[in-house]
């Protein structure tokens, strides 16, 4: 007998019919006679509207007061499965974060869940119940509802498979897993089967949408293997594991792409011991993420330029801020909005050498440009025009064997 | 210092605009150096959506996961009433059943209010903060969502008010109080200033749709003095009250009346002991509420006839289940589906003589036919053909002089 932990988004839940297809679901594992727990975000849209009308009470609505607003949400969806699977005949009912209770630390619309009740959960799990648990919440020592941001139903599930000691904790989004690299992008893109945490992380900050960084986080700590899977279609997902087990020497598992980048180039800085870190303090305190960095080695010991990567949304204000600021001195500016970073993402290449010369032999066989370069353990990006990115995927992806997958 | 609680309906809180204005009446009390504690139900339409989507999930929708879904309507609300409040620079919060808690007795769904935390509360009040409560619901014992039946906020502002010990419960709505007789029926119904609880029990429960008879009947066994009145114009509402200071010499206080009822006659039917009853068993049986009755005297002391009103709607059904009734025998029966209760109201007629007179004089001298009678201390009701109903009302009105209140 299995514990599982089943844990279902807003697309997944985002309409009564849908509601009705994942009671179908839950109750295909729990025939098979497991032990089973489900966690639950909001009907998809529901959320939105609730933030909705908080801004249209105020533009500056009380973090606390949001927070018992919008987890309203998931206590509607886990009242409508728990209702469902009633009505097909299965034991079952709705948890809320304050009745278990998942306790939280850290501030309101940002807590990071700290405990989670178990004791009632494993009675009742194991008289053949199935209970309905409400993600992206808990409660505050001093009792007040807190929710821990965004896609923090994925954080729940995985802490719950945590402390419940799961066999399995199964995620159930509306895309089937995690591919090689973007299908819209490139065609040929593969479902990966197995992923580190790590190629994972990787990938999740690099721009695919399955998973949010922190839950991969989360997964990774707790040492929580997750599966993946769409909960429209009948397919295997991905599983997101440390376990070596089966794992293919493939060296590289996905390849990514961002959007809507823009490099800046400050030209002819005077160069100084500290004023890289004068360039970007600025840029930081206004939220300005920098991404790639490349500074030029100063010949003459006096000047230097560099070249940096940024949201082409904080272009203007990137530029005001640099153009202000006094403790720098410099000749020109120079900006290009039309680039794109594209990585590969593989631990295989921890112990095999040569990659990044396969990578940068791939993209000028292409003709592609390399404009900026960055590496870390398990990861190679590039900064390309944007118009060569699709071209760039499609050669690595050859290169690296994952058509093939 | 005075301690205020503002109840405010669903239509009250309707949309973010009303939500606005309600914050501004909770401003206006507050700003006066009172110490204001505010109950809010759902936004109106809200609880409505949930309910059908409970019955789009189950036609039996379980009664404990429908409370966990229902209750969330309040939630929301009081959370937008706290934020604009913060907005506009209170010190304000949210708080829900759980969080006082405020414990229920009894089923889910019909659950009542067995006590209400006030600690945190009194702590909040005197550090001049105003606590926005959920209206409609409590915990039960083992800590599930409860609620409290439609309209249920009410109960929870006058037990609010009673364990607070409250000098003032407010009860914002709709209608700016309670008139002498529908407004729509006689167009010359004046607004009561002041009325019994006895006396609205009787109007409440006779049609007058301002307040549910058990709130009334909470105000009454707690010594709750309630004002209702309109949160859309300002203008005073009608005090419900058991205090005698101030009241007029008025015998009357008002005219309601019924719609849809039905009467049946079952004509020769066996006199025996106990026949009323097996007419009336499967009646109750089936929730189908008898209101008015009257057996003729037996003059052979072998057949009589009975007459009894009811719902139009349950005609049929009551047809069906007397016919089958093998307990009786009768010779016929006979309906009459255009029938209305025409009833005055008012503790007066306890020390008056003479008022039954003066309404069959009254009604007689338009050549109004009376169907049935019934009485009770402070009510007398008649039956009477639903062409006629605002003519009686007329008549009365005027009689016990309520044109001049």
């Amino acid at each position: 007998m299995k514990t599982i932990v089943l844990k279902f988004g807003g697309t997944s839940v985002g309409t009564i019919d849908r509601i009705k297809k994942v009671s179908k679901i839950i109750a295909f594992y729990k025939k098979k006679k497991n032990k089973v727990l489900v966690v639950s975000s909001a009907m998809s849209g529901v959320t939105n509207e609730l933030i909705n009308k908080s801004k249209l009470i105020s533009s500056n609505f009380d973090r606390a007061e949001y927070d018992a607003l919008v987890s309203t949400g998931e206590q509607v969806s886990c009242a409508l499965i728990a209702g469902r699977l009633k009505h097909n005949g299965f034991k079952s009912r709705s948890w809320t974060s304050w009745q278990l209770p998942i306790l939280t630390d850290g501030p309101h619309s940002s807590a990071r869940i700290s405990s989670l009740g178990i004791k009632e959960l494993n009675r009742y799990i194991n008289s053949g119940g199935i209970p309905i648990i409400t993600g992206f919440q808990g409660v505050s020592k001093n009792l007040r509802i807190t929710t821990i941001g965004r896609s923090g139903s994925d954080a729940t599930a995985i802490m719950l498979a945590k402390f419940i000691k799961a066999d399995e904790c199964i995620i159930y989004t509306d895309v089937d897993g995690v591919y090689t690299t973007d299908p819209r992008q490139y065609k040929k893109a593969k479902k990966i089967k197995k992923i580190f945490y790590d190629e994972m992380l990787e990938m999740a900050s690099l721009g695919s949408k399955v998973m949010q960084p922190t839950s991969v986080q989360d997964a990774k700590l707790n040492k929580i293997d997750v599966e993946v899977k769409s909960s429209f279609v009948s397919k295997s997902g991905t599983l997101i594991t440390n376990s070596k087990k089966a794992f293919s020497d493939q060296i590289i598992t996905g390849i990514s792409s961002t959007k809507n980048d823009a490099k800046i180039t400050i030209v002819g800085v005077k160069d100084r011991p500290g004023v890289a870190a004068s360039i970007f303090k600025p840029l930081s305190k206004n939220l300005i993420n920098v991404d790639m960095v490349v500074q030029n080695i100063s010949l003459d010991g006096k000047e230097t330029d560099l070249t940096f990567t940024i949201k082409a949304d904080d272009l203007k204000k990137t530029e005001k801020l640099i153009k202000q600021n006094k403790k720098i001195s410099f000749k020109k500016l120079s900006f290009d909005k039309g680039v794109s970073k594209v990585s590969i993402i593989g631990v295989g290449m921890i112990t095999t050498p040569g990659i990044t010369y396969r990578m940068f032999q791939a993209l000028a066989s292409k003709k592609i440009n390399i404009l900026v370069i960055s590496t870390s353990e398990i990861k190679i990006s590039v900064l390309v025009s944007v118009k060569h990115v699709k071209k760039a995927i499609a050669a690595l992806h050859k290169e690296f064997k994952l058509d093939k997958l």
